[in-house]
C-alpha cells in the first residue's frame, strides 16, 4: 500500500510531514510517499499552479500509487481541478483520493471525473490538538477501510458528498460541479459569520441541482466569528431554515468538520 | 417626482435617513418618503424578512412613488428578493430602483423581472466622507435622469450590469440569476482577502450563463485585507488572470465602488 502526499493548495508544514511519516512507519501496514512539492512556495500556494498541477498528475498517473493523500487546504486546488481532472491516465482510476477544506474542489471535480473520493483528514491535521486520531482515522480508512473510520451516519449504498460550505457555493456551476441527485449532502464550515452562513445556503439551497439532493446534513461550524448586531438565529438555525425554504429534507448532524474527530466521508459509495 | 426609501437589507441610521431628506429639500425638485420601516430592527436585519417584504412590496405596489431607492446594504435582501419579484403589481413596472452592494440581489431578479434596475448610491451613503456627493448623483439621476451621473465607459443603447462580487458570485445560479447575454458586467468589492477575490473570480468565470457577457470591467476593491502569506498577485491582476482563463474580454476599470465617487449604472440600457 502506497499514499503519495501532494499539496494542491497551500504548502505543507515540516514538522506535519515528519510526524504522520512517524505514525506511518510505526503502524507498519503501509508505505508514504510525501512529493518535494508540498514544501514548494510561491505566494498564497504550495508552488505556482504548473508546479502543483504537475505533482498532481504525476502521482495520479503513477500505477504504483495506491492513494493520493492531500497535504492539506487554505486555497488554491481550484486553479488546477479542471486541467487535473481532463485526459485522465488509466492509472488514475485505480486509486483513492482523500483530503476536504480546500481540497473539495478536487474531490468535487475528481467524482465527476468518476474518480473515487473521499472527505477526510489531511496531513497537515497532524498538528491539531488530538491531531494523531485523525491521522489513524484517515489511514485506517486507507489502508484496509476500516467502517470505524467512516462517518457514522451515512447509509449503506447510498451516495453521500461533503464539503466545506464556502468551497461548495464557490465551485456550484463551475465545472467542477458534482451530481447532487439522490445523494446526502455533508456540510462544515470553519471561520465565517453567521451572515455568511445564512448567504451561502441561500446561494446552495437555491442552486436547481443541489435541490435533487436526498438531504443536507449539518457537520461542525466551529470558529464562527461575533456577528455585529446579533445576528437572530444560529448556525443550525441558518441551515434548518433554508432547507426547509428550498424543500430540502434537513437530515440532522453530520461528523465531520474542520478538528481532529473529521470523519471519513466516501463519495462512491453508490458505486460500490 | 415621490421617491420612497425602504431598508430590505439592514436598518437606516437616523442621522442618514435627516440629511438626505435635509438634501432633498434643499434642491426642491422631488419629495421622499423615507418609509418607517427603513427603522425597525430584528437581529441582523431591519425588521424580519414579512415586515421588510412588506415594506417593499408597500412602495413597488404604490402608484404615485416613482423611485424606490434602498436605503442601504449590509445583508439580506436576498431573503426578500424572490418573494418580491413574484406577482408584481402593474404600479411596479413603471418606477426606478437604485441601490447597490447587498441590494444587487434586488437588482438582479427585478431585472429579471423586467423592471427598470440601477446600481448606484443609496440613502445611507451619505455618512461617507464626501457622502453629500454619492446623495447629489443618486438624485441627479433618479429625477432627471443626467447623463454625468452614469458611470462614464457605459457604451449607448448597449446592456450594462454591476454587482458587488460577493453577491454576485451567491446568486449564481439561483432564482435571481439576471441574463448576462452581451452585456459589459461592471464588479466591485470591499473588504475581501485576496485568495477570496481570486476564488469568487474562479466562480463567476466558471459560470456557463456569466461567459455570455460581452466584457467585465473592474470596479474599485477596496480595504483589501492583509493577505498572509503576501498573496502574489493582486486585485487587478486576478480579475485579469481569471477573465483570461475563460476567454472573457477584460474591458478596464469602471467607476464603481463602495465609496462617494460610485457612479451610476442603469441595466436597462439595452431595452431604453
Amino acid at each position: 500500500m502506497k499514499i503519495a502526499v501532494v499539496a494542491p493548495s497551500c504548502s505543507l508544514h515540516l514538522e506535519a510531514a515528519t510526524a504522520v511519516a512517524a505514525i506511518v512507519a510505526a503502524r507498519g501496514d503501509a508505505e508514504i510517499a510525501i512529493h518535494a512539492q508540498c514544501f514548494a512556495t510561491a505566494g498564497h500556494f504550495a508552488g505556482p499552479d504548473d508546479q502543483r498541477l504537475a505533482a498532481l498528475r504525476e502521482v495520479m498517473a503513477d500505477p504504483s500509487v495506491d492513494a493520493v493523500w492531500f497535504a492539506r487546504g487554505g486555497y488554491g486546488s481550484n486553479r488546477i481541478a479542471e486541467a487535473a481532472m481532463t485526459g485522465l491516465p488509466d492509472a488514475a482510476r485505480g486509486k483513492s483520493y482523500l483530503g476536504y477544506s480546500d481540497a473539495g474542489f478536487l474531490l468535487a471535480g475528481f467524482d465527476k471525473a468518476g474518480l473515487s473520493v473521499a472527505h477526510g483528514p489531511m496531513v497537515q491535521d497532524v498538528l491539531r490538538a488530538g491531531g494523531e486520531a485523525a491521522i489513524t482515522c484517515a489511514l485506517d480508512w486507507l489502508v484496509r477501510r476500516d467502517a470505524k473510520a467512516l462517518e457514522p451516519g451515512l447509509r449503506p449504498r447510498s451516495r453521500a458528498l461533503a464539503f466545506n460550505l464556502t468551497v461548495l457555493s464557490n465551485l456550484l456551476g463551475t465545472a467542477l460541479e458534482p451530481d447532487f441527485d439522490g445523494a446526502d449532502l455533508l456540510i462544515e464550515e470553519v471561520a465565517e459569520h453567521e451572515y455568511r452562513l445564512d448567504r451561502m445556503m441561500f446561494h446552495l439551497t437555491g442552486s436547481a441541482s443541489v435541490r435533487r439532493c436526498r438531504s443536507i446534513r449539518m457537520g461542525r461550524m466551529s470558529e464562527i466569528p461575533c456577528n455585529d448586531p446579533v445576528f437572530g438565529s444560529n448556525a443550525q438555525g441558518i441551515v434548518r431554515d433554508w432547507c426547509a425554504r428550498s424543500d430540502i429534507v434537513f437530515g440532522g448532524d453530520a461528523d465531520v468538520g474542520h478538528d481532529a474527530s473529521n470523519r471519513v466521508v466516501p463519495f462512491g459509495l453508490a458505486r460500490d
